[in-house]
């Protein structure tokens, strides 16, 4: 296994153990970069030298046994809508072009602080406004697309290109290309990371996110990028709450009878459905539960989310609406014939929905569903067709399940539960209560180490598979 | 003077020491009301039997010795927009024909249980969506017109036809009106005093107010009815804030020099100055500060309101627009043709203005000014015409300088400072910090105490000097 294939978690400690040299992992990051990046082209900008840079300031403090983090000396991508000082945010558009960010975003800041060492800036479907992140391609399978909008930054982390990455999230773009490559994708709770020098899809539904190989993995860096939580929503101390790890005797699991199942592919509810029993076998308790407003769900995502990106573009809308692709100008412009009335409605009723989701999260602790419906598709196909005959826009099914959390803004977890058919990777989403992160990520390492026990199939990145 | 003319803490201070009883009180109110009724109609619905019954159980209390609070037997009137458990709620409209309300509004039951005597729901301009109230003449001048929306509210207090009044205040309703029959009128922080069971115009501007005949007055009603002060604000102990009163030593009183003594009519400006003076006489500093994004004002206003009132009546717009008057059903019909990045554009610059203010509150303690630009104009007139040559609608005149306060969410009182040349009334609006209630209570009292000393002329409630 080269450096470049090692969780944050085991590369921090080999670093901490002095088994590992900063250099010799960011190098080793930096050759998959250039190895995969004909095939994958995740990176619009790789920053080698930044890379090196912070590597041997991170060995210089290991080796005077200067305090350090986790993060000190690991490779990270950022996705490429986030600023970072003297260099250009191109939000992978022709809009773009010439941009150079004055100052770091708030997230590249606190990165650089805890000594992370930046690769590079990851594609982005173009301004977050898209699912597919067409520039790059799938870590699994390089015929199929990479998801998105943070399809650069999933699929660097799955390929070893990046030992983490942030993306962004507005209506799934962490979580559905985390699932659609195989790894772990967090979406915290609307604002907890702060969004200061990020550029906004959908201000009131953007979140910044996590990318990492494991569960695990995204504890570190949650904790180096968020805010502290409000005092209100520490307090839980709910006894439904597990104890000792990987124990989770009385946590209520809710599995949703409606919406989340409806219209999935079979191989992707084989294997959540298996996913729960592994909680459940863990000492979960499964609780059937009803989704509030399920059918207003769509309607409510789109109807906060277009007006918001056309009034964040509107200068350069009218300036320049030829150096914007044709999928995202006609969304742009398609919002600006929205009228008032619908936004309102879209608004009071995500009002609605936030209420239903509390009273929902009364009755369980964490709710599991797919993450998305369907696996990565091949390069191109732009529908799909359901056995029942119903025939939906990719990006419509790849949105579906991952909007209610945005809309909510309740915290959302995707973790690889194996495998299709067909050798793609399977999400499981796991939803909790807002400000219930460490909960999440509880449970999620707790069926990532029981899936992960020895006697078991390990399951290995994408590269690890196909170049080692 | 007879029971209706006294001020609420006189009355309940005469309730208090038995030397009024509460049905002497509510029946001199009533007498009041008969009287001044074909000349004023202030009320939509006058409820004596209730007011009787409440006064009766005071009476019965304060002889019984039982303990009960400075609202208790006082006579008041609540705008009919507010539901009171059995009554119509007209909202002034024919809309509501045959609407009866099933449960109180929350502030309706809190004074009930503070044991006031409820003797009317009053007029409002239709559904609160204007700022006149037609059906309602000024207290002090017939022929001239009462503000609005709630105009009954405040002519039923001027009148000693209330001791005192509940309006809703979304562009000034509560404050224009106050200031056009020389009375008192608060419309505390946003979200202070609850709005449920209250009809909506503009969710996000709306405010429950209050109605009195003296600052004084305001504090006990303010009492029973807001909830308590998130903990952030209730911490200030500022330096600044003065200590006994009426010294305001120390005082940072902030003077426009932009927008609130633009375009307003000599009378106004005098007597504002005049009461700024007072202020300063009692120790305030004034310092001139400059409004930040004036010439938005009106948009953000306009920008936020209409669409948001449309969405409320949307469904009765569609299925019975001959119910509602000219002027407000082409009001609601204009919002169905404004585009959702409009109401955007307002929405963000709302957020900037709120920052904006912030700043200016980091520098004064308080800010004076006209609460309107122009005293009770004569029934029918509709435009203004400026030295300057500008014609302006007599409602945008009305909403230009009680907006900001509805836009940012900070408390404003309107102190009566006077009378113009023609023996109109005139208000000054205090403005502060959100929370900062009590400062703009101790302010406006200080004034109230120095105004009304002994060797000064009182000044007499509109009543008072009419009919006595």
């Amino acid at each position: 296994m080269r450096p470049a294939d090692l969780t944050l978690t085991a590369a921090a400690a080999h670093i901490r153990d002095r088994r590992l040299s900063p250099v010799e992992l960011v190098d080793s990051v930096l050759e998959r970069i250039e190895e995969t990046g004909p095939r994958l082209n995740a990176y619009v900008t790789v920053t080698a030298e930044r890379a090196r840079r912070a590597a041997r300031e991170a060995e210089r403090a290991v080796a005077a046994g200067t305090p350090h983090g986790p993060l000190h000396g690991i490779p990270v991508g950022l996705k490429d809508l986030i600023d970072v000082a003297g260099l250009p945010t191109t939000a992978s558009s022709r809009v773009r072009d010439g941009h150079v960010a004055e100052e770091d975003s708030a997230v590249a800041a606190r990165l650089a602080a805890a000594g992370s060492a930046l690769v590079g800036k990851t594609h982005t479907h173009e301004f977050a406004y898209g699912l597919i992140t067409p520039q790059t391609r799938n870590a699994v399978d390089p015929e199929r697309v990479a998801g998105g909008s943070s399809g650069g930054s999933a699929v660097a982390v799955a390929a070893g290109a990046a030992t983490f990455a942030l993306g962004t999230d507005t209506g799934g773009s962490v979580r559905v290309p985390a699932a659609l490559n195989g790894v772990v994708g967090l979406k915290p709770t609307y604002g907890l990371i702060p969004r200061d020098g990020v550029t906004s899809l959908s201000w009131s539904l953007d979140h910044i996110g996590t990318l990492t190989r494991t569960v695990e993995d995204a504890g570190p860096v949650l904790a180096a990028l968020a805010d502290p939580a409000p005092a209100a929503a520490a307090t839980p101390a709910d006894p439904a709450v597990p104890g000792a790890d990987p124990d989770l005797t009385g946590l209520r699991v809710g599995i949703p009878r409606n919406h989340f199942f409806d219209r999935v592919e079979p191989g992707i509810e084989a294997a959540v459905r298996a996913a729960v029993d592994e909680l459940v076998a863990l000492g979960a308790r499964p609780v059937e539960v009803e989704v509030p407003m399920a059918r207003w769900i769509q309607a409510v995502q789109w109807g906060l989310m277009v007006p918001e990106a056309t009034a964040y573009h509107e200068h350069t809308l009218r300036t320049a609406p030829e150096r914007y692709e044709p999928d995202v100008r006609v969304l742009l412009e398609a919002g600006t014939l929205l009228p008032a009335g619908d936004h309102l409605r879209a608004q009071r009723a995500r009002t609605l929905m936030r209420h239903g989701w509390e009273r929902l999260f009364a009755d369980v602790d964490v709710i599991a569903a797919p993450t998305v419906p369907l696996t990565a598709v091949p390069v191109g196909q732009e529908t799909v067709t359901w056995p029942d005959g119903t025939v939906e826009a990719v990006s419509d099914a790849y949105v579906r399940l991952a909007a209610p959390a945005n809309i909510t803004g309740v915290p959302a977890l995707s973790v690889p539960v194996g495998r299709s058919d067909a050798g793609l990777p399977v999400g499981m989403q796991l939803l909790g209560r807002p400000f219930a992160e460490p909960l999440l990520l509880r449970v999620g390492r707790a069926y990532e180490q029981a899936v992960t026990a020895p006697g078991r199939e390990t399951r290995p990145t994408a590269e690890a598979k196909t170049v080692l």
